[in-house]
């Protein structure tokens, strides 16, 4: 039986670009899982009620809830210790500390960039509450948030240094073979992939490699990923 | 046979400052392998001369040479199994990752809150090259680089958000036990600790409390150390 993944979509429901359900969206093919996502909207409260909180991702395994991305990564591994997603404990307590860095540094960088061409990319029905959500937490509105990014863009790349640095010693995050560290960065970068034009990364940037050996695991998932 | 370590140290041999050679104190205590430290100075090139290069840590074990602190910690892991640092293959991948972070971010935003009051800290000998040599990195005097540091204090502490963010989910970066995440982080943290009386962290910062933890392992080595 499929696990159901409740994925955040787009006004086109085949637009999938929260950098959370792609973690998950990863994890589940690591582990070689069988999936049938379900598109989901911001406002789309009621159809996640039964996970007693209103966000995504959240997945169904038979009579199983489990919501928010690491718990959903360290359910699976331990469903499934195979193939492994965080190679034991300490990999796993490393881990967190990497999902932690993707959280603050990496989703906060990235929204300045892409806030406001996400609101041409979600469904209609979600407009008020995202611009208003939004607006509230950068205190300024979206216009405002992502004014000016071309002259921001030096600095957000000079964020990235730490992977640029791991990467001229190994070819993953995960060291020989990809982990749910790969999982976490990536999948934060399918984020502005998939909502958005604005080129953030240059062409000759090791983690542009990187992510294009990402978008080709699991059967090219990322790459056939749907771009505005 | 005992390790010998080879230790930057100040004006006063026994005050042990360097971000690098810490995490291979640290590390070399995890294993509880015996280590006679040899106190260096920036200048003692001849010293290390039979390591191929100019920078502590050094460390010799028997007819071993090993330099570089990440190098030195998968010589000793690979070595001596147990304890371990790493947790495994992935485990080490990820902690990469870590050590990556801490030296761009960490040393980086540390360094030009301390970098004056290294000066007072150092052999005389070091003087000169020490102050070209940093002067030169940071294109403006020592005086200047570290100008003005209490207006840049609260920038600092959010950097270190990512470790927040996981001390809340577990006691060590290592998870229910230290690991080398732990020692790469604190012994950066060491090298303020040790030379300057400018207080970096904020008493209830979580991050001080796990120090503090940190300090008590191993003897209480970190808590013994001199400081200026």
């Amino acid at each position: 039986m499929s696990i159901v993944l409740y994925d955040l979509a787009g006004a086109d429901p085949d637009l999938r670009f929260s950098p959370y359900c792609w973690r998950t969206r990863f994890a589940l093919a690591h582990k070689a899982l069988p999936v049938e996502t379900v598109a989901w909207r911001f406002t789309d409260r009621d159809a996640i009620a039964f996970s007693g909180q209103g966000k995504v991702p959240v997945i169904r395994d038979g009579d199983t809830t489990v919501f928010d991305s690491w718990t959903i990564a360290e359910y699976l591994e331990d469903q499934a210790p195979t193939p492994t997603l965080f190679g034991g404990p300490t990999g796993r307590a490393h881990a967190r500390f990497i999902n932690a860095w993707a959280d603050s540094v990496l989703v906060g960088g990235i929204a300045r960039f892409i806030v406001h061409d996400l609101v041409d990319a979600i469904h209609p029905k979600d407009h008020d509450y995202f611009r208003s959500s939004r607006e509230a937490r950068f205190g300024e509105s979206l216009e405002a948030v992502q004014a000016g990014r071309d002259q921001r863009l030096a600095a957000f790349r000079d964020l990235l240094l730490p992977i640029r640095l791991v990467l001229r010693r190994q070819q993953w995050l995960g060291g020989a073979a990809p982990s749910y560290a790969d999982h976490i960065v990536a999948g934060t970068l399918m984020w502005p992939r998939c909502v958005s034009r604005f080129t953030l990364l240059e062409a000759d940037d090791p983690v542009s490699a990187w992510l294009e050996r990402v978008l080709d695991l699991y059967g090219g998932l990322g790459r056939r990923a749907k771009q505005v």
